[in-house]
């Protein structure tokens, strides 16, 4: 145990000079973590604790304090204490009058307080600085090193100078402060690690909800249906068959709804003959979560692809295809070659593997690196013309492969047509939409509300869309 | 209408304590957008107008006032006006007398005046402290809050107090300001927004000619001969068979070429014996354009593996196996197991996977969120090192591929050579070259010359290169 | 060699005013390439040297005066002279008072020396204020233009004005300061450039021993097993087939190996019954790499994957289907579907495809665009469940790739047991571990030491654990 308390110390530390002295408030997990580390980095700590007892759990070299004693030592104090027990500030707002206030703190819920920690706590001791920070950083990764997740630390306050020190000691401790603002920040910083994938919930619920109904549509045409009907056992088909027709089907739709919205929101603006007017709740929410919905639809489409390539290797496919031949050659039949079978079958693989290259392209250019070399010019350019190109290209794959099957009257089981054909519905509408919309007389009149006209604009434009300004 | 003006407040407005006021000149589109979003985060906004009348496009809680009157209400005045109209401004010179003016104009064209327009807007009004801010920010993902491009604002500005005001507000935003140094950044910053991947585009008309020439060589020989000649129809392999030759070709091609420039520049150094004289501006355009063209050469090699990995699901594929196996069968003949066959089949592949292998790590090293977290030795180590061992791997996948055929007469047709013999020219040039430099004796010399040695040099060298300077 | 001088500044350099003037003391390759870049920027440049005497090698515009001279001219002086010789410093203590002076030097060999170049400077001459900056940029990389690499400039320093100057200097440059804090951050500054993938090098090695040991292993049982028992020669398999056994193997016991620590460490905690003593060391720096060690298993995962996809495309594969095919052919024999051998198959190929798909997510959540985009919970949740989900997919796909063959006594040669099954013995152990330590009650007393609980602490908990901390 000794041992550990001095291997806390580097080496070179008695040659330098200590650096500053930062006082913490409250001896929990997350303070006792802090002071470590900080005492590693060079700095003296002062506990501040309700009963200023030492005890072997606080690292050796920090002197532990009653709350008063101890935050005259310091300019800066760091609050480790929970919200509920912010009241005993109070009494020293004597003490702490000029003094930057470090308010780590974290909620149980989002937005569970009207106000957010740090703004409380400005109220509480009105003549003390401030600063929101160190609320993202967890006590273990803190103690251990092993910062494997995000080193940024956000940092927000109404006082420039106290923020400039807290981002400094952050920088001391070798993690990156990220300045969010004033003090209004704060909420929102407070929110921000209690979130598990928020923008992804939606896309995820209606996936799961696609994939499903997909796979039940399957099993129902192409395993029930059988065994029913010819007393087949085709239960094998649930591990690739199915889920390699779910998942291209599931892809396509997600893509599908990708550029939905915006062709609903381009009919919304015509039919209003105004662009400000605020679409409808599930419009915008719906826009907001595109990139979500189009990286999930990847996702299955690079599942798909996997799927579809292991097809050589399965067991099922090698029997049926050495049975074929065996058949054959018993027959002594020679099978003509089909020049347009073999034109369908190349094309719609060809224009497969095109559509996904493009996706997978449309994939790493959402990567935030990526996405920030790019101006808006060129994410546009990407997102926009490569992304329809995407869909022309993944939907007439689909359709490809349909080929002479459309028509065939086998198709239906159960009056269900194939699946493939479900797939179509939404991509084929949206692409139909899409391509009256970019109808010269059409996007003239689109181009012109986005520009700021209106239809029945009662107001000078004169004033308003002055060619001088911008 | 009126329900979306009050939507734009938030609820929490009322109590918190208004921020500063900020002025904006001009109330088009952008201007409209800025100020809805500031009035959002929750500064006031008072807009300059030639012509001050309330209108209901504008939002609801900010006054119009004439462009005077409005810049007194306001330390930062957002000129949201073309630069054509800028004149104006030099009326009010005495009334934006030590304001802060935030340029946010962009041009028609690339360098469209010859200086930039802050720097105009400087000269025009000398007395304020121009800063150049938000014209990469488009009006419409200010107003509908999906920043999925870049939220990066470029600021600029001689005057460090005033750019850090800007940078604050921008921050209060929600967006990330990025200091870009002193206002002379001003034309770099206003020519960002109107690229459309300048870099890309020598590579990507490059390979584009690449691509098409392939495309036809192989349809001479492959689909036009055989037609001639056997009067076969081979239409379809345009769909995969010709693009899986064209693709890894201009994949090999244009990855030799990324080394190409490299050797070329040793050459030169060689030959003059110095570093200290310029490429011709064709090297130094070619040199700095090589990531792009990897990162082409990288596309067509997915490409090539996905053409590749189909082959056996293919129809003609399909068929060709079945009707050998069947002639096999009906004669009664057993195959016998070739090694050397099974060799050249099983290394030509191998060597194919790993060189696609490396390929593909070189790509993730381009990220610029992991070559950011790479130093300038390792960077070498990778794009050097690993690069060249990609180019052998590559080259000898394409040589193995050739094998047994390289003599067999058949391969010439119209006097035309088989396409991958085309490939190799120029990695195989860029190879041996390679391994000529890197031999000691000229490695030495040409190690020497980069360190700033000159084999004509007259001046004293105990001067400049001195030992104890770095 | 005149044309070179001249074009070194951009013609709209005359309209401009000259921003200040910095001294740069040292003449060799990186100090002229700074000098260069700086003139070209728009500034003035001064040289100090021991041997004042102007050469055509530096650049034109530029002055060469002797140190102390060369000194008065500025506040900012550049020192790019190799730390051996900085003791002609202590003569200029004088001059040099009060200015900023930015240390350059790298060492050749990490922790060379007791304290960093930096500090070192600073104890020469005391009255200056020292900063570290701009050591990890390549003289190459200036001079070129083309930064590819990372344009991050690590600057720290003491005062924070100088740090400010020479930041905007960094960026007047177009390069990214980045603020590292205190002088104290020299030496890891110093140390970075000398860095080639230090956190790589142990699962580098690792899974390079793993790879060997396993590869002689298939060698001796796949190729020299058969020669000396059937006089075959299997040495093709070489190429693909060994490969194709070797990189599951190693990928799978290194995803294991990713996990082994945090069992072990748990395992650790519970038995001492306290989070508060440290790990042994080689269970910390095993702890560190682990995010290495996973991105190594999906390389090999990766490898795995295109080797198993082109298996159909082998000459040796369709050689031997073919012989099957014909084989059964002429004995006119049908081979019966079995349901069981499809579904054995195809559930293992689909466990495989899962668990590659959600190890790939992994990798791309590793990366550091975006693992900076995510909080602590998320990266949580990402790490761990997705992470034993993969693990749980992959061994699955083993066991169920074993199947039948487990119980069959043919399977081992020279009583080796097949590769395989080696394979599976680390996984299978980290997977009991720890679905035995996520029982209730082991989870329970678990957690609670996480969070700071001791079995043995005889101090008052009260005033550590008092509720009301963090």
């Amino acid at each position: 145990m000794e041992k550990t308390r001095t291997d806390a110390f580097p080496i070179t530390m008695d040659s330098l000079e200590r650096k500053e002295t930062i006082c913490i408030f409250g001896t929990g997990d997350f303070g006792r973590s802090l002071g470590f580390k900080m005492l590693q980095c060079g700095y003296s700590i002062v506990f501040g604790s309700r009963t200023p007892r030492m005890s072997s759990l606080l690292p050796n070299g920090a002197d532990v304090l009653s709350y008063s004693e101890a935050a005259q030592k310091s300019d800066i104090i760091i609050i480790t204490v929970h919200r509920e027990h912010y009241n005993f500030l109070t009494e020293l707002t004597e003490v702490l009058h000029g003094k930057i206030l470090v308010d780590v703190s974290n909620n149980r819920k989002v937005n569970q307080y009207p106000e957010s920690n740090a703004e409380y706590l400005a109220q509480l001791v009105p003549g003390a600085h401030v600063v929101k920070a160190f609320n993202t950083i967890s006590a273990w990764a803190l103690q251990s090193g092993a910062l494997d997740a995000s080193r940024q630390v956000f940092v927000c306050g109404n006082d420039r100078k106290a923020k400039q020190r807290v981002m400094d000691i952050v920088r001391g401790l070798g993690l990156t402060p990220l300045d969010k603002g004033s003090l209004m920040a704060a909420s929102e910083i407070e929110n921000y690690p209690l979130q598990l994938f928020p923008m992804w919930r939606f896309p995820f619920y209606l996936s799961a909800a696609l994939c499903i109904f997909f796979f039940l549509y399957c099993v129902i045409r192409d395993v029930i249906y059988p065994y029913v009907n010819k007393n087949e056992d085709s239960t094998f088909r649930l591990a690739i068959s199915i889920p390699n027709r779910v998942f291209p089907i599931t892809a396509l739709t997600l893509l599908a709804l990708v550029y939905l919205p915006g062709v609903i929101a381009a009919i919304l603006q015509l039919y209003r003959g105004t662009k400000y007017r605020r679409f409808p709740d599930w419009l915008d929410h719906w826009m907001l979560c595109r990139k979500q919905l189009g990286l999930m639809a990847l996702g299955f489409a690079c599942l798909h692809v996997l799927y579809a390539l292991v097809i050589p290797i399965r067991f099922y496919v090698r029997w049926r295809i050495r049975n074929l031949t065996v058949t054959q050659a018993i027959l002594k039949k020679e099978d003509p070659f089909s020049t347009s079978s073999a034109w369908l079958s190349d094309s719609y693989v060809a224009l497969g593997i095109l559509g996904f290259f493009l996706f997978v392209l449309l994939g790493i250019t959402s990567l935030p690196s990526v996405s920030n070399t790019v101006n808006w010019r060129e994410f546009r350019f990407i997102q926009s013309k490569l992304g329809y190109l995407t869909l022309i290209l993944c939907t007439a794959h689909t359709l490809v492969y349909g080929g002479k099957r459309f028509l065939s009257p086998s198709i239906l089981r159960w009056y269900l047509p194939a699946a493939y054909i479900l797939a179509l519905i939404i991509p084929c509408t949206v692409l139909v939409i899409k391509f009256i919309l970019i109808m010269p007389c059409i996007d003239k009149t689109l181009t012109r509300i986005r520009q700021g006209w209106e239809r029945n604009s009662k107001h000078s434009k004169s004033a308003l869309n002055a060619k001088s300004d911008i």
